[in-house]
């Protein structure tokens, strides 16, 4: 009866050998961590402005919402947040999921019909690569960033219907997707374009709007986003944005919305705060963008390299697995969070760290972490 | 370019005219409606230890847990909550996500090897199925509740891993599966159970702990629950419990555990106040069970044929999609809230009303809603 256990046992042995433990670190509220890892680019998470909204709607509606979106989940506050981020993205609606993960693996089965052929980056999330597989539709991966693979996928599938799946600033390297020329590429063989803004909206384009609008595609009819509530927003959850006629399908068939507890009316309280925060912060992105730049200036004249980031994610290369987790462990232990990828977190079996800027962090703490991420490189 | 949106147009009128359209209807804080169509078994959603605790958080961390687990998510609130949610459920570890629908996913994935075979339930809810299809595993579907018939897919599948499948109280119906017969056979068999107790933790079992406590199988190491904690805990998320082995195996390897943000801090701080009130809430269910006794000899007396409710839910068998759609709207017409449950949101292609017993309303409020369903009855 215990042998499954064992050979668990055994799996996680063979994870530790290979560097690949991985630990839950609890974090205190009084922890004076300097925040170089997680994903609160515009520092919204504890803005007043968002915890007030977030404690006004407890105290309204308690803390859950009780239950599925079609049943009792819905709250004015949910309808309010999907209309203003329907409005910030340029899209006729936005709906909203109780996760990031739910809204890509909904838009994608939404989106598959017979016959449909998936093309996805390599460097997609999970929750994307998840979505594709559960849809049941045949899924070619392009190479990253590859237009002229997206090209040739699309024209070996003439008459059937399409979908090309990325990401706008990819999670792991912080690089942009090419997403005009994508999208040229499916407008001109008919098929769609599905882009998870999750790491773009807040943090690029005009308004922080994210990677969709800064590409000039915000409101194309053949062009879905999602996106997570939980990163620039400070939140927690995710939203689809598109068509009318396709956010009334999702609300009607999806499984993972239908099927799914809405998210705590606080929790979409304090998103629609901090969406109006976001959409107002210029000043917020070019403290942002600048220090994007002070970090890529610092870790190059350090002789470390990277990808070039497009938003707030900087990726910075380790020789491999327990070099990572050893660096990462050190800035750690000097009191600075770094994020330290390793397969199969990453797309490409190469492990690094990565860096997410935020301007909730004091400027001279985030001087100083920069150094500490130098002192500490293997 | 629009053509696809003209499909889905036509999709949304074969719904339509099948009676199957599905509309949110947003409710405000205010909304007078007498709630029985929620999950808010207990009425800790509301309670003010839950919104305090909640409330607390939130100044504490902010909103958002700012990044999954592994890297910045986990705070001591996620930690403290696990340990009480695995106190209560009597298993060695508790892993909390950010819904049940990931949870299930997550706990199905991880249970599964080359080679297994997973026995699921005809009743399952759509988490549970998603979790089968994704894991790539052979799945059979056995009838509703039948425990020969699991016995017998054993058997036709000796020397191989299985996991059998279940939930404890039925979503749509409120049945109890047979969890100890099952257990019986899966021990005999050497394979593993898995019991998503999303609607009988807090509302069945010594001290609410569920349904799986209440079979008498609280702590096997071939058992894994799973649960919501957005019903009877009146919050958000999921949580799978079960051996340490399997919990570190989800935090290293599971998909929506690792590639998922963190739920936040402060519906983590409310749901554990909620845990140690449900613990505790033995006078809260004494009233439960006596309102859903109340339901049932009211329905009967009024010639209204249902299942027999092990839990809180109480399913009423309703004529149609259509006939239910009208009762369900003359109900809320009146202010009385009550679930409705058509294909494909139902497991056999019946609808049905579903009433979920909720104690947080009036007993008054509650009384007089059985009339009106009862006066609105096709």
């Amino acid at each position: 009866m215990s042998d499954w256990l064992a050979a668990l046992d055994r799996r996680a042995e063979l994870r530790a050998k290979a560097g690949l433990t991985r630990t839950l670190r609890p974090r205190a509220a009084d922890d004076d961590v300097v925040d170089l890892a997680g994903n609160d680019y515009l520092g919204l998470s504890a803005h007043p402005a968002v915890t007030a909204a977030a404690t006004a709607a407890l105290a309204g509606y308690g803390l859950g919402s009780t239950g599925s979106r079609l049943v009792r989940g819905s709250t004015t506050v949910h309808h309010d947040l999907e209309e203003d981020l329907a409005g910030w993205l340029g899209a006729e609606r936005a709906l909203v999921f109780s996760s990031g993960y739910l809204a890509n693996v909904g838009a994608i089965r939404g989106l598959v019909q017979p016959r449909t052929l998936l093309v996805s980056d390599a460097h997609n999330h999970a929750s994307l690569i998840d979505g594709c597989r559960i849809s049941g539709a045949e899924t070619m991966v392009t190479p990253h960033a590859d237009v002229d693979a997206v090209r040739a996928a699309l024209a070996a599938a003439p008459n059937r219907p399409a979908v090309v799946v990325t990401e706008s600033v990819f999670s792991v390297d912080g690089d942009l997707a090419p997403l005009a020329e994508l999208h040229a590429v499916t407008r001109a063989h008919g098929a769609l374009l599905l882009v998870d803004d999750a790491h773009g909206l807040g943090v690029i384009g005009p308004g922080g709007a994210g990677g969709v609008t800064a590409a000039g595609l915000a409101g194309e009819l053949d062009v879905i986003v999602t996106a997570t509530l939980s990163k620039a927003l400070g939140g927690a959850g995710g939203v689809v944005a598109g068509p009318a006629e396709f956010v009334r399908h999702l609300v009607e068939t999806g499984r993972t919305f239908v099927f799914d507890t809405a998210p705590p009316p606080a929790v979409a309280a304090g998103v629609r705060a901090a969406v109006g925060l976001a959409w107002a912060g210029d000043q917020l992105r070019a403290e942002l963008g600048d220090r994007v730049a002070l970090a890529v200036r610092r870790l190059r004249a350090a002789g470390l390299t990277g990808s070039v980031p497009e938003g707030a994610v900087v990726s910075v290369t380790a020789p491999g697995p327990e070099a990572a987790t050893a660096w990462a462990a050190d800035c750690r232990d000097r009191g600075v969070a770094v994020g330290c990828f390793r397969p199969p977190s990453t797309p490409d079996s190469r492990s690094r760290l990565r860096l997410t800027v935020n301007v909730g962090v004091p400027r001279a703490d985030f001087e100083w972490a920069l150094e500490v991420i130098v002192e500490c490189a293997p």
